[in-house]
């Protein structure tokens, strides 16, 4: 049970304490895909402008979410986020879009949270903006890809996109 | 481009005019899951009261998150739910725990987002209480069950778990 | 078990459905007091224009904290409130200060929880401000006074200050 | 006194009861602007895509502000936006780019709050973006231009951009 | 007038300037009760699972509100917590249910509103919960517990639960 | 292209990573006024209590709206205000009245953008709560006035009020 750290000894939820740990730089990259179908990424790559909208307004999601995080978490910490980027890539061959979402700070403890909630808000909101077009879509494969800084060293993770 | 109901003619996000839309009584059931490993997994399962309280916050962070959408979702209307509900179900075979969330209201407008939201912020929450046991968590197959209400019919989805 | 509405049947937390509700009006009236002790209660008394930006500071934060009652409270229902007043009156007998808020609504679910929430944010506003003179004021006695509307009819307090 | 609906008798603050005010289709139009000076405007206008990016995040923030005006101006009433567009256009001969935010609701009070607010985040978005370049911009001329619904009928300001 | 440090010279509200004061360890711990009448507490007491989730949900919320300090109380600081705790005890002989909330940063500022915050929000649930049983419940007894960290040194009540 | 900070090599908004840069207080003031018309200003200046209460609820949305710029303005970074205060002038031979915000912080990152949201939703405050008297209110000259701290030093602007 002691591997749950945001369980108390009797099992109740709670913040954990970070009063002492470290204040060292913290890198978190996220990853995650939408499976929108042929009509939608025809749609969007087509798009010209269009296209440049749907995903301006998913990243500004994404980010703002990102900032969100403990809001959204229960039991995240408040954090200063330092840097926080979100990028698309859009992969034909499955008709998916593949968002990746960066979190930075110097500070307590890690921002992996920020950066997977980063992720699937950014999806959600392209999900939003193509569902009258299609009402299948799919958001999957959301994971952690790196993480570094704190006392659990480098994590990277083998396979990815 | 017409079909992007979220772009006016000239390729600007737009929330929807739906002003002139009816109130009806609309429905919508999302799902998703998290693929959380085997010590995760065999952790919950025999947590007992543990077990209860890392369901009982991801639950809780789902509605709460439902609540939310239209703060995350940059063109959602701002709907008021008339219920939030969130279920999990945990499936062994693939060391999985499944979300399914339902939202409801009379309203104007559709409350998938709402569901998908419950979803994915429910999920980021059991990541976050069992991250320190397992880093390779991914969240996944987050998508529309159903969705009744509204000029658009009645919606469900064949594949399910 | 069937009395707690906010669990469903397995125990578990679940916003009520109240799509079917009717839309009646519905009013709430909430009380509490803050004990502040002598020297608060001289300060804020003498206060003048002083006494009217305490008083004026935490009346804004409970009607602000009524409005942000679906964010705190995790089960309650999203409302358009129609109204919302917050009262104050001192009672210099026990060096407190009372508070009175009330809420207002056509809806279909009560507006109890978000008199309550007014009452207490602006209880706790009031701490903030005096609590570098006196780190032992009590907030006390937070109570529904009055409730109108809807299927469970009046309902009134007998006893109140 | 009695002019300031947001005051009661003894001039204390108060959200205006509309319990009993008819439900309208109410719209609003405010606008305003930013002079960026010279270079930040030729450095928007050749931006192409980046150009796009400045004003599709300024749009977003607008949007989202005008959703969230109950949370920023204490006694405006929680409302559910049935419309919210931003629009810019750029004025060279001034060096400035203006904003234009409607705002829609069938409800039963107006919504020019939210399109005041949306045109001023909006514009503070564009503030942010560009404040490395000139710190000397200036936010100017917010003001209602139309107004529709309600009791107090049609209002249309003569002079306009 | 002095002694009000959130009252500038004028008798404005003004938040107070900490940014000289020196980062410290500072923890918190304030703790009030809900007197739920006799059926609500044999109902939760008895509830197994269901008590589980009415307390479980209710501790989330406390947390999440102390997180929320400021946003909701008008001149506290943004601060980072480090950790945020909530506890519950069930006093049969007043049919109460007390609530403890300790809350820690390494900061500037003491985090006293944090704890009563999550206190008074996790009593709300609680009331909210059960509020279809008995509408008399009152939350009472709302206090400062102990506080440490900071140029006021430690401070402990000495009458408590 | 490369002077808008936040656009990355492809136009993309990014949050700016400010995770090497100094700790250093920083300070900044913002200003700006509305022209409210004869009436409005009557009201106000001979409003006694109510004036200060206009003024009072409008310093407390000021404020508060100052804590939460990260949450409106996308690319601003989550930080903590060590200081907020907002105050007003009353100018009778523009019938306007002009607001100051000042904000401060021991940080890694400007708070202009603080001090900006600060002014801004302080005077739309005003408009709100004198809306009925007056629809053809303006706000206006929203400018930095003063920032210090940083890598680029002191900056005054020379025509002020």
């Amino acid at each position: 049970m002691a591997e749950f750290t945001h369980l108390d000894e009797n099992g109740n939820a709670v913040m954990v304490d970070v009063t002492e740990k470290e204040i060292t730089e913290r890198i978190a990259v996220a990853e995650g895909k939408i499976l929108v179908g042929e009509e939608v990424f025809a749609a969007i790559k087509e798009g010209g402008v269009a296209k440049g909208d749907v995903l301006a307004c998913a990243r500004v999601a994404g980010i703002m979410a990102a900032k969100k995080t403990p809001e959204l978490i229960p039991l995240c910490h408040p954090l200063m986020l330092t840097k926080v980027s979100v990028e698309f890539t859009m992969a034909e061959e499955e008709y998916a879009i593949y968002c990746r979402c960066t979190t930075k700070l110097a500070g307590k403890t890690g921002v992996e949270m920020e950066a997977l909630t980063g992720v699937s808000v950014a999806l959600l909101t392209i999900y939003d903006m193509c569902k009258a077009i299609n009402k299948r879509m799919e958001i999957s494969d959301i994971h952690l890809l790196e993480k570094s800084g704190g006392k659990s060293g480098h994590f990277q993770r083998s396979i990815s996109v």
